[in-house]
């Protein structure tokens, strides 16, 4: 894409009531908009790394056997009194309205109870099992405080998957195959070595819930974290007769700040009895359907990429989730030599497939560069006066800072094959 | 796909107050989930839909030049008041909800106001314009009355673009390739024939705005069609001097009902002065930015289509939004030469890339193809004794009833290349 058509631009400054950093730098670079505390709209660059992610989730969920659906974000009052989370007094981030027809309706701050009260349509024996539905949806929460950025917001998306199985054994099954895709997902997303299994409480339903943390300064949760098992417990299950299970000793567990990308739950039968899933099992009895739900915050883990791997300068995207994977950066003006040689090195890299911004602007370099610091493409592949006398390209790795020079052949073998 | 993976099912009976002939079938068909009136879950097959017509929408606006976000569904009361739309008496179909930490937000109905005002962040000269800006989104909207299925939801999915550009003439030469591609939209959606450009008001802004409505006897709405000019006006603009400017005669009106499926509108400057997007010219002088507003209704134009095409026994996808392109429907049961001979064309059509839902289920050849008919996929291949034995595949044809017996070379020659 050329930079010139982009309707965003750089920024000096962010907003002086945004106090994280993760949304300061994607205000500055035009990846987000502001709208309110805690609510943020996403422009092209934004746009482009939320789908990245979410293809990267969507792959993992699908392997699993998950299928996807979207549920709607008007929900209906009598499906939360069914498990007594309508009133403000149980759950406290309700948005609700009045129908201009009569009667209330919730917006979508979860989805467990409309999902698994729409199963009851579609299982009814064993043979419907197992069954796993996930969505990526826009949750609504009435937040009281929003400070962290996109990290947690008042508006956010999130990936939600429920496993519906026959019995505890077809669950923990699939659980643990679960955790294994949500550790690939952060691995993918570029911050495997930050995110940690970590064993959480499992409320009235079971011993633990887990969860998903990164550590970040930034995070407003602390876990306490066993580096060398590579798993953490966080402060609900800090007691000695959880740590002994978990062959940890007090001393062995590092205090850290982190962020909650993903939390996956193991509700049992009590919410599919509640709500009415039950299924007539082989022997003709009927059954509660055993429940798992499963979340990964996309734009918080957006969030904490930027978190995780910005530096001063601004942002650094692991190429996976990049918006672009090259930021061509011509140094030329009008029509002159190193211009064509940026359109034609520009036409070739599009030719082969690369995903590349082309800093086609007149502007200094000076701006240039700082800019494309800014928006933190893998890549920046500078086309200066060498590039358009000896055919010598200079490309620059946003992370390392490191410099190759590459000839037009080399430059195109690499990109052409990444 | 294999179809016994699937979690959904056919049904026999739609909800008993489900009284739209395009939600019974999609429910029915599984394709959708009725949470309340006028608000539904899309559900694996639906979604496929939506997506389809949702890449034939955006590979049309790219085209344009239009640059993909994602606005929030969270609005400000502040922007609304400036263009004075918050207050119920002027929009009636507001959802509103008090903030926990203070104020009050909107939930999006439109979206004109947000972006508009948003683009204040990056549009403050002649040089920063054109700019074409568009979404996917889901609108809320808080109607008294929803009784047309997913024709008219309380919920839905609208592609919404809105240009931004120097002055009229740069506003009329967009608008006019707007109206080329929004033509071609309901062209490769299948409902070209049926979709006619309409004259409509242009309210305080302009002369005329114009719909898009397709002719179905389910439409809200009423038009009147020159059917050789393959134009109409709407009930607000059947006036003599109208009707002249356009070269019609009343008597070649046909009284129609339809479905408005997009509209287009031209605003001028007043939205922008308004809420102050303001540019400075070459002259130096501070002008409104002339802002134009693009709809179609994503779920709304999966419903039309739904309308049109639909027979006795269920529903009929055009092949470029169909779910799956081929349903193929094995006649065998647990291992015989017809499963095998299923698996593997089965697994042969996936390899080359044909989307294929397959009916690997233990059922009834009546249940199956009665069910097969009612999902609406264009073409079946049902494998059968003859397949398994003489190697014919018989093909059918979902719109036209068309049988063919094509060999397995045959069969893989034409859905390859489909």
């Amino acid at each position: 894409m050329r930079q010139s058509k982009l309707f965003t631009r750089a920024r000096r400054e962010a907003p002086a009531d945004e106090m994280a950093r993760n949304a300061q730098l994607l205000i500055r670079a035009g990846y987000v908009h502001k709208e309110m505390a805690g609510v943020y709209s996403y422009l092209p660059l934004g746009l482009r790394v939320i789908e990245k992610i979410k293809a990267i989730v969507r792959e993992e969920m699908d392997a699993l056997g998950g299928q996807e659906i979207i549920m709607s974000t008007l929900q209906r009052k009598e499906v939360w009194e069914q498990t007594d989370r309508w009133s403000d007094e149980k759950v406290d981030v309700w948005f609700k309205a009045k129908l201009a027809a009569g009667g209330e309706v919730g917006f979508g701050w979860s989805h467990e109870e409309p999902i698994t009260d729409m199963m009851t349509q579609f299982i009814s024996s064993y043979r419907d099992l197992p069954a796993y539905v996930y969505q990526f949806q826009t949750k609504l929460r009435n937040e009281l405080r929003a400070k962290s950025g996109i990290m947690r917001g008042r508006e956010f998306v999130m990936k939600d998957m429920y496993s519906y199985t026959l019995d505890e054994a077809a669950h923990k099954a699939f659980y643990d195959s679960a955790i294994a895709a949500y550790l690939r997902v952060f691995e993918r997303t570029g911050v495997g070595d930050q995110t940690f299994l970590t064993f959480a409480s499992g409320g009235a339903f079971t011993e633990f819930s887990h969860e998903f943390q990164t550590l970040s300064d930034a995070g407003e949760d602390t876990v306490y974290l066993h580096r060398e098992k590579k798993l953490a417990v966080n402060d609900e299950v800090l007691r000695d007769d959880v740590l002994a299970k978990l062959g940890m000793k007090r001393d062995e567990l590092e205090e850290v700040k982190a962020v909650e990308v993903g939390n996956i739950f193991d509700f049992g039968g009590v919410k599919s009895q509640q709500l009415g899933l039950m299924y007539k099992n082989a022997a003709g009895e009927s059954v509660p359907v055993h429940l798992g739900s499963y979340g990964i915050g996309i734009t918080r883990l957006m969030g904490v990429i930027v978190e995780t791997t910005a530096d001063d300068k601004g942002l650094i995207w692991p190429a996976a989730v990049a918006p672009f994977f090259v930021h061509l950066v011509s140094l030329g003006k009008g029509s002159d030599e190193i211009t064509k040689t940026a359109e034609g090195v520009y036409a070739e890299l599009v030719e082969v497939g690369v995903e590349v911004l082309y800093d086609d602007r007149d502007m200094s370099a000076g701006q240039k560069f700082a800019e494309s610091d800014l928006i933190g493409i893998p890549s920046r592949i500078i086309v200066g006066k060498d590039a358009a006398t000896t055919g010598t390209f200079e490309v620059v790795e946003r992370a390392s800072g490191k410099v190759e020079k590459l000839s037009r052949e080399a430059l195109l073998a690499r990109f052409s094959h990444a």
